[in-house]
């Protein structure tokens, strides 16, 4: 791995496990075994750095645990649903037995923290959650072509209902330091599409 | 007001407006219009001061929206959830007037950021995230009770995936700017007594 790689790789790390205000660019630095002058080298700012690590950690978790799921021929939604909060909670398990802690949702914990006060991570971590409910909706909408779901179903609504869940879930696995929170999203969905 | 609370009030605005990490000693002085030197003299640290703010915020918002919805006699629960999502919705409306920010939700918000750091507040939000889902649950009881709502409902999984819901609202929210978002609470808690 490169300098720039090292520096992406210990920012998703970092700011997952502490935020992005309590890490700071020497620490970045020592984590990625880059010398401190030279980070403004690879990245114009901690922003720039931040911003790259939301399109790659969004790229990485489309092409892995939604693909997994939204992706899979002849699953019913619902179960891809109750599956994601499954693999979710696996997620943070891993995460807690390694560390003791449970570091929540990569996207909510930056829109939580930066939403008031960085309009360009605001804005893109929006952008991230809306194209995480398009992959739910496109799930839901095959389910209503094939007759699985009600016809006057409000996908849109639904699909916006449990990112939303999703999110809140992980606010309080967070607070709980409860992985298996996580595993609550299945139910929820099945009501909302029933 | 004395010093005290003016450091109380100051710090509820401030943290709520950009978070812990961001709000220094010096700034909660120079608003509370306090001589910084005196800090220490009223709280042993940032942190017991956080602590307070926590406790009140709960203390407040227990005795007003709260009580303004779920204490309210024959009002059903989900007519009450459906009143607080409303309530949320305005509460964020107005602050987003006059800031042109939605800050979310005071508890998630100190969930979120410290909850992997420090470990008196993630415990201190943890529990006013379940008691918080206790005065929900108090009212789902009453409607069992009286016949309202279905006896094998699960009252404690329902209750509290209305909170993670009205948390995860909150999120999506502050991310798009969109105070109106927390008006989906009362469909969804409608969905999950079905």
């Amino acid at each position: 791995m490169d300098a720039r790689e090292r520096l992406l790789d210990a920012a998703g790390s970092l700011m997952h496990e502490r935020g992005y205000e309590a890490v700071g660019v020497a620490e970045l630095c020592a984590r990625a075994g880059v010398k401190k002058g030279s980070f403004y080298h690879f990245f114009p700012s901690k922003q720039a750095l931040a911003l790259e690590v939301i399109d790659r950690t969004w790229s990485t978790t489309r092409a892995t645990v939604f693909a997994d799921t939204f992706d899979v021929d002849d699953l019913p939604a619902v179960d891809a649903i109750e599956l994601y909060g499954q693999r979710l909670a696996e997620r943070l398990r891993t995460g807690a037995d390694a560390t003791g802690q449970v570091n929540g949702c990569r996207f909510g914990n930056f829109a939580v923290e930066l939403s008031t006060r960085d309009e360009v991570i605001r804005a893109r971590v929006a952008e991230v959650l809306g194209e995480m409910a398009a992959v739910v909706g496109d799930s839901l909408h095959r389910d209503v072509e094939a007759g699985r779901l009600r016809r006057d179903l409000d996908v849109d609504a639904v699909a916006a209902a449990v990112i939303a869940h999703m999110e809140g879930l992980m606010v309080v696995a967070k607070a709980n330091r409860d992985p298996d929170v996580l595993a609550g999203l299945g139910a929820t969905a099945r009501c909302l599409v029933a």
